[in-house]
């Protein structure tokens, strides 16, 4: 089954639009990896199975993972245990790649070769041709950031451009009508809006029909949950990766991590469907 | 010595402006390599010995590396011979990362701590605040997307900003103009520019005053050298990395490809010095 599809299925199968972000920072880690090489992989495996029960999708953060030696090696394993214990539940491999196509085809069979990702973020600036090695690899998900969660999203992505007819619109706004349109054409994109920016997700809505998308910024970034379910889901109720990280992840130091792990993902998941 | 010194040295020491991209595709690889276990490594170590006298710099495609299980063990005992046997050629590392603040600290470990880089790629669509954790990087240096050299580039970076004022300009030289700007404190920024562009390359250069431009798309892409040259050098005839990767890499598949890499590398030094 293809990523949408997938995804999809694991909304209505869970009643969750949770995402479950893993972004493992060892300096974080509860005690009981204090001294554990393989930690890694063990607490985010760990994470993943306490959690998966209320998990719409996860999404591994590559960045963490890469700022160790080895730390490809425990991606690798822990998306393969995902699947091979979850399978359900898709993984978004959050990598924000982009560039040109030859190079772009080596950062696909990064995502979906070697590390089995159902889709990976991708940052859209380079235009629709460094997209493509993605956009073409059948059942696979790409996440193109659209209107990001941090402050610094309003250098860019808010410039008013021109639409040729003495018109206008956010830069955002443009990207996003590129992407619904000639860009999804095998119906597997998907856009990131940060939760810290409400009004900004409302429109793209507006804009994207029932195109899913991926929410974060709720947590420790400070994002609204019941303004991004009014003014982000779609008709059924449905249509959001409401992404958490580090609330879930490090919601305990103690021996109890993995349990409280699992409670912030039910709290958020009941929180969120409040508002559905 | 910090990247943007020791890029300034490298062009007067070397006389040359040629930056040598590693992009190591095994399929494209010379006879010598085809049962190889250690290929990447060892092909690029080759190469970077044959033209490290032509090279202002080498240019890693992490990309090429991340394709491959054990491929970011390569590229870091790339970089280390690099740093150990030509210590007077900075390198910069195409990433073309970006990210939220504590995503992107991470990245600036994968960069400079764990690969040892003197510069990165990073990709400015986030903002600012993405970019510190890189800027804050004391030696260190900070190359953004601008114009880019794929025919893509024109989706969005060529759109027409408004300036607030009724005026407007397009995309890539606001973000140039931001970036010359308040990034660029710790005068350790520089752009890239697509060598397919060379009218965006001549207003670029007009606004970033003497910062360095990498200059990607000579060969393969189609730039031309002399339109590179007249229109992105500074008043000293410097400026500009002019990157070539596939036309240096593969100017041969038999026995002598190291020696043909170094020709390819000295006569498009020589090519560039005609028009500077």
């Amino acid at each position: 089954m293809g990523f949408t599809d997938k995804l999809r299925s694991r909304w209505t199968q869970a009643n969750s639009l949770v995402c479950v972000g893993l972004d493992p920072d060892p300096a974080k880690f509860p005690d009981a990896y204090a001294d554990d090489d393989d930690a890694l992989f063990a607490f985010c495996r760990d994470i993943a199975d306490a959690t998966a029960e209320y998990a719409c999708a996860f999404k591994p953060q590559i960045a963490y993972f890469a700022a160790h030696n080895g730390g490809e090696a425990a991606l690798q394993r822990l998306i393969a245990h995902i699947n091979a214990e979850h399978p359900d539940v898709p993984v978004i491999l959050d990598a924000k790649r982009g560039d040109i196509g030859s190079t772009a085809e080596q950062y696909a069979v990064e995502a979906f070769d070697r590390f089995g990702a159902d889709a990976v973020t991708l940052n859209p600036y380079m235009g629709r041709d460094s997209a493509l090695p993605f956009l073409q690899r059948d059942g696979k998900g790409c996440v193109f950031l659209c209107h990001t969660s941090n402050p610094g999203a309003r250098d860019f992505q808010e410039l008013i451009v021109s639409d040729g007819n003495g018109g206008g619109e956010p830069l955002y706004q443009r990207i996003a009508r590129a992407i619904a349109g000639e860009w999804n054409g095998a119906n597997n994109c998907a856009l990131v809006v940060g939760a810290t920016f409400p009004e900004e997700l409302k429109v793209i809505r507006a804009i994207v029909g029932d195109m899913p998308l991926l929410i974060p910024g709720v947590g420790a970034q400070g994002g609204d949950v019941e303004a991004v379910v009014k003014n982000g889901r779609t008709s059924d109720g449905t249509g959001l990766m409401i992404n958490s990280s580090r609330g879930i992840l490090y919601a305990s130091m103690g021996a109890d991590y993995a349990e409280a792990a699992a409670r912030a993902a039910r709290e958020l998941r009941d929180a969120i469907n409040r508002y559905r």
